[in-house]
């Protein structure tokens, strides 16, 4: 019997082949995967999940783990005859522990259902980012999610107690974990965290939940040079213990798309802009205190100019420059590259890599911004025309500049397929053999996202 | 050649034999330790570190990592014929990146040397526990150390950025990352971080760094029942940006103290004391917002009771309760238990605990404290002439009441020796296997630390 019989026999509707198989298991959010899986197995329970693995691995059959298809690193793109295992009817939250503030979760369910969860319960589900509404809890683990509030709370990795993960042969590895001092042995949770799929299928989460912030205070701030940025970042990170988020973005980025949402701010463009949050209580004098906090920035020129919000609304419309809306109109021919750095080199880096750019790309539209509290800087690179040959060569120019500053070629989108042959400019030959032999010791047969990651 | 001739050929003084041996290699702070190793090795560099193990794999020599030895699980004894690679020799401070805020330290470093070097650049290195002036870095790392400023800043394990490790076959694997954000393949630091050094060895470390506070605020609270302690702790997260410690005291735990401290805090002895503490950043209203959040809480009933301290002086006042040095007194007959679990549970477990040990030794004193903001509980038990094996019967006694609550045989000491042959009620059968094929994977010859953790 083929392994698509067995499964059809064993979990019935759940497998669909066919014309049943639909366009969104082809490709992530890259939209650079071009192939149909063989089939799609869609479990309802840890169980299916279980069985699904036992029978591909007795098949030698490679398996894609997916989730909300949100990844920019071809991570969940399957090949030719790869069978899919999507998550999307594991979902639904189990538990939510007020005394414990955690939330026990399966895999499938979209983040943003169970941020609306923990909020229900008074709660803050720190993990966030953009994809919120299609992306799903399993994909933020599996990949260890980032984005713009991790300079308070961490990344997602810093946010999961427990896990229960199916291993490639299907043994249920269930570690669902609620306390925050744990030392009984590896800390197994870490293993599948961030490992894109390819040492098991996470199934189900325990959840770290923060208290629910009363508000926030958020201000808009102009700066002269990247030193300031630091020491902006320093001031604050120093005076406001709920500083949630802490994001720079550089002159052409700024200006671009102030110009785009047809605001002016400033009176002459900064060099830099940063929008500082600070999480509120609902204590007396907590504004003051944030004003204080710039005033004295302005007086001392660390700052040339503030902004604070007085509305949520106008809070949003900081935040609409900083995600950048209006860079949609240079699709298809924007090319976003996601690296880390020492704090402190960011700026030199910038500054060399938009002269190393422009030199290679003299048509290019280059602009920098990013999460600089994390270490995290992203960089729109566009040219007319520009397709996956050329992002292709842009990684090739990038890339090793970011190995000569020591940095990371993925902060936050992971490796997938889209990063895999720079990956030795991050990591060691040492570094990558260790990979191995976890791979090898997890996942022998070599079913689980074969090519993700590692070759 | 023997292992011990190639040893001394090769790393020549760097290797002690005989009588050059000292008493300290036999045991840690458990005291239960009664062998001397074969050897002891003292490596100065990374490399001498990776010669050692290189000559030991080759010869299937089973060798035993030891730091400053204030492990309480056995971790770091020896059994006759091992090897001891001590690490006190490689020590220092190599770097601080005060715009990553990064510090960059040799293993061997003592605790309180990174400390007070971070301290001096303006830093807070947030890992610290009571042991701070002999324990070292690497053996931080290795055990996942906790301690009572976890609240704010999390475990070892949230505190390291990057590792240089060395395999047992002498391979090293440097993995000296400065950024948060870092998702390029497995995150081999967590691996190592915790697995009490069965995997690796550690020899350099980037630790993150944290804002120095510029002070902090004290309390001392007394309340009536476990129920408000879990509500005041939430209270004080949600309204605390700052908390940096939450630590509570059972009745007996508290009065024994106290009555030791010839101090009476408050008219009768409260069922619940807990301390709180709030870092400040030198800004307007601090203080006054602290004392609004005890009004409110003393007002709502939350707490009956509450002692801000008004000087460093009545802060240690406080603290040294909670330290608890009297409970020396009861040396050598005290048992001390670590063990994690859900915060809402803690306090029926403590209850039914008390109930089932006193059950067993009729004449214990049994008292509880501990971190309950990270889910830590610590159980003092004493009856006279306890030894070793009352422990091991106390043992016996809590650690499958801890399994029927889910919690966990371990918050913060490890496992070691003392607690392996109970770690099947935290971790199960699945859990153990994964770890083994991990072990294998990493050393396939077995000869790191044998036996500690896994059988």
């Amino acid at each position: 019997m083929s392994v698509i019989e067995e499964l059809i026999r064993t979990l019935g509707d759940a497998v669909l082949i066919g014309d049943r198989i639909t366009e969104r298991h082809r490709s992530d959010a890259s939209l650079t995967g071009r192939n149909l899986p063989s089939a799609v197995v869609r479990p309802a329970s840890t169980a299916d999940v279980a069985t699904a693995l036992s029978i591909c691995n007795t098949h030698r059959q490679s398996v894609v783990p997916q989730g909300g298809m949100t990844g920019l690193a071809g991570g969940a793109n399957p090949d030719c005859g790869d069978i899919v295992i999507s998550m999307e009817r594991l979902s639904g939250i189990k538990e939510i522990d007020t005394a414990a503030a955690t939330m026990t979760v399966l895999a499938g369910t979209p983040l943003e259902v169970a941020q609306r969860a923990a909020e229900d319960a008074g709660f803050l589900l720190p993990i966030d980012l953009g994809a919120r509404g299609s992306c799903q809890i399993g994909g933020n683990l599996a990949t260890n999610a980032g984005g713009i509030r991790v300079i308070r709370n961490g990344v997602a990795r810093d946010n999961v107690l427990g896990l229960e993960v199916v291993l490639a042969d299907g043994t249920v590895v269930s570690s669902l974990n609620k306390m925050i001092k744990n030392n009984t042995g590896y800390d197994l949770r870490q293993f599948f965290v961030g490992s894109e799929g390819t040492l098991g299928i996470i199934t189900r989460a325990v959840l770290r939940l923060r208290p629910l912030p009363a508000g926030r205070l958020t201000a808009l701030c102009a700066l002269d040079s990247y030193a300031d940025v630091v020491a902006f970042l320093k001031r604050a990170q120093r005076a406001l213990s709920g500083l949630s988020a802490f994001e720079a973005m550089w002159e052409s980025y700024f200006r671009f798309n102030c110009e785009a949402e047809g605001r002016q701010f400033f009176e002459t463009a900064p060099a830099f802009a940063a929008i500082i949050e600070q999480d509120i209580h609902g204590q007396d004098g907590e504004r003051e205190q944030f004003e204080a906090f710039l005033g004295q920035a302005l007086e001392e020129g660390l700052i040339s100019d503030a902004l604070i919000a007085q509305s949520e609304k106008e809070a949003q419309s900081f935040w609409r420059v900083r995600e950048g809306h209006a860079m949609d109109r240079l699709l298809p021919s924007l090319v976003n590259l996601d690296v880390s750095l020492p704090i402190g080199d960011i700026g030199r880096f910038a500054e060399e890599c938009g002269k190393v750019l422009s030199a290679r790309f003299p048509s290019a539209h280059v602009s920098f911004f990013g999460h600089v509290g994390d270490s995290n800087l992203h960089i729109a690179f566009s040219v007319p025309d520009a397709d996956q040959e050329t992002a292709h060569q842009v990684d090739a120019v990038v890339y090793p500049l970011v190995a000569a500053y020591h940095g990371s070629i993925s902060a936050e989108h992971g490796i997938g397929t889209l990063k895999r042959d720079f990956l030795d400019q991050s990591r060691s030959p040492a570094e990558l053999d260790v990979m191995r032999r976890i791979k090898n010791a997890l996942d022998p047969n070599g079913i689980l996202n074969p090519g993700k990651v590692l070759r």
